[in-house]
């Protein structure tokens, strides 16, 4: 039996991960899980993160996964440490790619990252970056209200961009000439850090790094699927409607094949 | 042995309803349940809402409490209907007593809600006011980002006064003279609302209700603390930490005795 690729998030913003895995792993079967009943994950403790996450990727274990994705920037800070060597599957957080690519791309060494509030303070971007190229300079700071934001559909107007303006202040002051969206929700907010940021400052969203190193993890295990085309299976912890109706702002298109179900039964 | 009067609510905003309990019934002891780990409850579904009271109920009936309070709108919306016959202690939810207080302020019969997604959708306030009064006019309006702004600590400025002008729209357009404010973070937002809608309208905060409410039910069932100091016990299930430097906000006074416990286990 074809076995799939496992996806899981706090909710709907790691679907902005799954765009490109359907883009660059066409053949292959994904199923998603997103963790609606318990959404946000930004604002809640590691030992917290580390639990739902687990109870997640127990979950997509009884799916029959072949690799498993934390496309979820809370989530691969706090738990991707803790359970990255307990299963036999690989586990690809968003975390290390996304730092890759913005080392790569600086050409001043100052960075900027912004995330959740947990994704700030878990340093992990930082600490990832530091042991890539320890000269660099890094300028992180939390923008909470971006993930309401998105949720809410607020994608553009004067209130998204004053409440930009006031936390990309620091990046700004800081002389960044990179910046990590590390959020699977920022992407959404593009055009409006753009407009803040300027157009000479590059803009990273890891979900193209992310599956790009997904494909080379299953290549190396010999498990690429090369034929026919992938199906693909959503399942939400809670408001599966809501969820299909936000969806298509993150995938594109709207996804098929929802579902509800628990993590932690 | 004492029993104590139990409150739960999605995280941090009840603390509006135990504020007005102490100032009500000094001598009474408190135990306090707010849901740290999967708040917010606004944008749940109202099976998932019914699900999650139902657990804090459970945990508080372990606490040895003679009464429950919901002090949530979003989950007294949802389970307060399907709960209230179910369990041999009162359950008193937040929606009654708000309803109850407009009803009475109003003048011109027009009266306006505003609360989370899960509490608008529910048309519960509407549905009450109309018992009580069926030639009221009803205008509900969900306004979904000022819980975060609430969290952050915006509770005034631009960017706050801007979002509430957009939301209010339409309770000027009907010109309501009386507003509950259907959420217990927005007592927090009072200034920027009053500013917005103008002195003449009243604000209705259910807290005091809510509290009245409470002490007519336990001076009927003869159960009324009359003398000594109450005690407060509060539990969160997650980020104590945080609960504590957030919880002066809403109450007034920094809590004591706070412990981290689940009510889902």
């Amino acid at each position: 039996m074809k076995k799939a690729i496992g996806v899981f998030d706090s909710g709907v913003g790691g679907l902005t991960v799954v765009r490109e895995l359907i883009r660059q792993l066409p053949c292959e079967d994904l199923v998603y899980f997103g963790d609606t009943a318990r959404v946000p994950y930004g604002i809640k403790s590691r030992e917290t993160v580390i639990r739902f996450s687990i109870e997640n990727i127990l979950f997509l274990l009884k799916q029959n996964v072949k690799l498993i994705c934390v496309a979820c920037n809370t989530a691969s800070s706090f738990a991707l440490p803790v359970v990255v060597n307990h299963f036999k599957v690989p586990i690809v957080g968003v975390i290390t790619p996304g730092a890759r690519e913005a080392v790569y791309a600086t050409q001043n060494k100052r960075i900027g990252v912004i995330g959740t509030h947990g994704t700030i303070k878990s340093r992990t971007y930082e600490n990832e970056i530091k042991q890539l190229e320890p000269s660099i300079k890094v300028t992180a700071t939390a923008c909470p209200l971006f993930v309401p934001f998105v949720e809410e559909g607020w994608l553009s107007g004067k209130v998204v961009m004053d409440v930009a303006r006031h936390y990309l202040e620091p990046l700004k002051a800081s002389g960044v000439d990179t910046v990590i969206l590390g959020c699977t929700h920022y992407p959404l907010l593009k055009p409006v850090i753009r407009q803040v940021l300027g157009k000479k400052v590059t803009l990273i969203d890891s979900a193209k790094q992310v599956a790009m190193e997904i494909k080379k993890i299953l290549a190396q295990d010999c498990c690429l699927a090369k034929n026919g085309k992938g199906r693909h299976k959503y399942y939400v912890s809670d408001n599966p409607e809501w969820f299909s109706s936000i969806a298509r702002r993150f995938l594109g298109e709207a996804p098929k094949n929802v579902s509800k179900a628990n993590s932690n039964v």
